[in-house]
């Protein structure tokens, strides 16, 4: 189980097309995960998810962990079984949400004592609570509980901050005692700093973990600082371990994940920018709300294959969203989900073809051809 | 087109199986209208309407006519086009939402004045604007305009009130110049009023239409007060047309109005209820927030045989109500409509076999049994 297979290499970039089993069923990667916060990924059916290709889905530690609570959800048998999705999920481990959305923290070398950020009730959660709770939920791939540091931090502290998160780590695998049912992932951290990077990827390739996350990016470095960042780190992992880039990105964004050899992303942005109405397509982004598709009967995307670009033209997805209807979110999201999971369809083919390198100059000239 | 035919009568009750012939299919009655308001069934889409057998949907002239307009529809092909349904729709005029939510409004022979409860623009809609903007819309069954009086009102309001509704429901046909591919079904007011039912029926049947609703109930009586009226108003129309009971109502009101000779309905009470966390079940109902389905990891109806009922616990269903997730609203409206829908199944069912009065005393042993 969670034997990573790499099955292709690209020869003019760094982009890789592997496999990894789950228990839970085999994913192709590259890969996107759709984000499921709160056991649901919002607006869709595990139904829909499947038909439009997502082979797992990301639900979070730290929302499952404050509401409904994890015990709950092991009583339903699971998270898979509580939201009905039969195909691989990981969780974070709560890191990320603690430090990003919890009220006053305190960070001691046992954990963190936070405050929720629904009912302002104190929680404290450390490796070992991250692990049952991820041990609770049953996740095909569980997170290690790690500090994300923000950009901008000083050198000595994402240090200190860094070897804190492999000491966490080690304490996470010590914790987990079911290797076989679910994986764990180790998280490098060290924000900007190569020789942080360096030192956090060394010390947790250490301690052997069936795969890696980069984290502490997509915080607020520009978009450059990250293809820097990007540029180095993925060179830092075992090459025959999976690689994930946690919270990342745009379409954009993956495909420069993917050509710097990354594996596995997530992000809310599909799903949110849905729901504010815009669209990603092959002809740029479309903010439906805008007043000149008020009478534009063609649909988001001419070249999109999903449901929503099948039977729904731009002025009626238009109307929904000054209507404030539901269908409005549902269709975007569908249609924002199809569109990043038919990019990484695209990209696994031109990998295995050796055309990731044309593949991409195509990509990146019809965006810049469509932004207006 | 528009042919009723009358396939079985119950020899026990006043219950009538029908099938009226549409454009766009074969509607098969006694029938209950998922309701569009503003074209767009609350959290469903079309295909989801059509899984769960519903034959023919309503929506509101009104609406659509303050956004995004009917002649924006028109211009994408007519509403089913522009809201991708293709079986049969039903309009209402106008006539409700102008008396009920629109702003101040004068009423003359001509027709009604009123402020766009969006933003308060004045708007005129008069029988010959009903009749323009439902041509535009292009639905199966139009509805004329008609001044729906509140309960209780004064009999000589009422009075005048129907002879103009009566003069409103001529000046429709007049303006109706396309009765083989739309029809116009008159709407019977009189209030309370059993003369001035009297009144308002022989006044329209006159007129001839092809099918007749019965306007003005459920705007405020007693259930009492609605079953009495039921009692004797449909026997005041036409054996061989279908007869509509305009915004009516919960399960048990479909079962009432079915004994009593009723063919249609429409309510918006399932969508909304279920996006309120409230379900009708064959167990009672069922209000998903409270504390005691906190474990409940059966579904909202055993007995059910609903996608949501299928795939989901009343857990689930409770978290997500709670967490204010889309899901909810979509997986509630689906088990409710699906809920109204099989009732209709069931009754079509037991008048065919004419075990209509057995039918319906069980369902409310059953209903009495469940009250909570």
């Amino acid at each position: 189980m969670f034997e990573f297979e790499l099955i292709k290499q690209s020869t003019t970039t760094k982009a890789r097309r592997g496999r990894l089993r789950t228990p839970h069923g085999v994913i192709e990667t590259p890969v996107f995960m759709p984000v499921g916060t709160q056991a649901s990924v919002k607006a869709m059916t595990t139904q829909e998810l499947a038909d439009i290709g997502a082979m797992i889905i990301l639900s979070n530690t730290y929302h499952l962990h404050v509401r409904p609570g994890s015990d709950l959800i092991k009583a339903a048998g699971g998270l898979h079984r509580f939201m009905n999705w039969s195909g691989p999920i990981l969780t974070d481990s709560g890191g990320f949400q603690v430090f990003s959305l919890a009220g006053q923290r305190k960070i001691t070398e046992e954990g963190v004592t936070f405050q929720s950020h629904l009912d302002g009730r104190r929680i404290f959660m450390g490796p070992e609570e991250a692990i049952a709770i991820q041990h609770n939920l049953g996740s095909d791939i569980m997170m290690v509980f790690d500090e994300c540091t923000p950009i901008p931090a000083e050198h000595e502290y994402v240090r200190q901050s860094v070897d804190r998160t492999t000491r966490w780590a080690k304490r996470c695998k010590e914790a987990h005692d079911r290797p076989e049912k679910q994986a764990l992932f180790g998280i490098i951290q060290g924000g900007l700093y190569p020789d942080l990077r360096q030192r956090s990827a060394s010390a947790l390739i250490e301690l052997d973990f069936p795969g890696y996350a980069i984290g502490g990016l997509s915080v607020g470095e520009t978009k450059q600082e990250m293809l820097s960042a990007l540029d180095y780190i993925p060179d830092l992992l075992p090459v025959d371990k999976p690689r994930y880039l946690m919270g990342v990105g745009t379409p954009d964004d993956l495909v420069d994940g993917v050509l710097r050899g990354v594996d596995m992303f997530d992000c809310v942005a599909p799903t949110r920018i849905a729901r504010h109405g815009l669209a990603w397509t092959s002809q740029g982004d479309v903010s439906i709300k805008q007043s000149r598709y008020e009478r534009d009967f063609t649909p988001l995307d001419p070249a999109c294959g999903c449901d929503t670009c099948q039977h729904y033209t731009k002025a009626y997805l238009r109307h929904l969203f000054k209507a404030g209807e539901i269908l409005s979110a549902r269709l975007m999201t569908l249609h924002n989900l199809h569109y990043m999971l038919e990019i990484m369809r695209q990209l696994r083919q031109a990998i295995e073809q050796d055309v990731t390198s044309e593949w991409a100059r195509d990509y990146f000239a019809n965006r810049r051809a469509t932004i207006k």
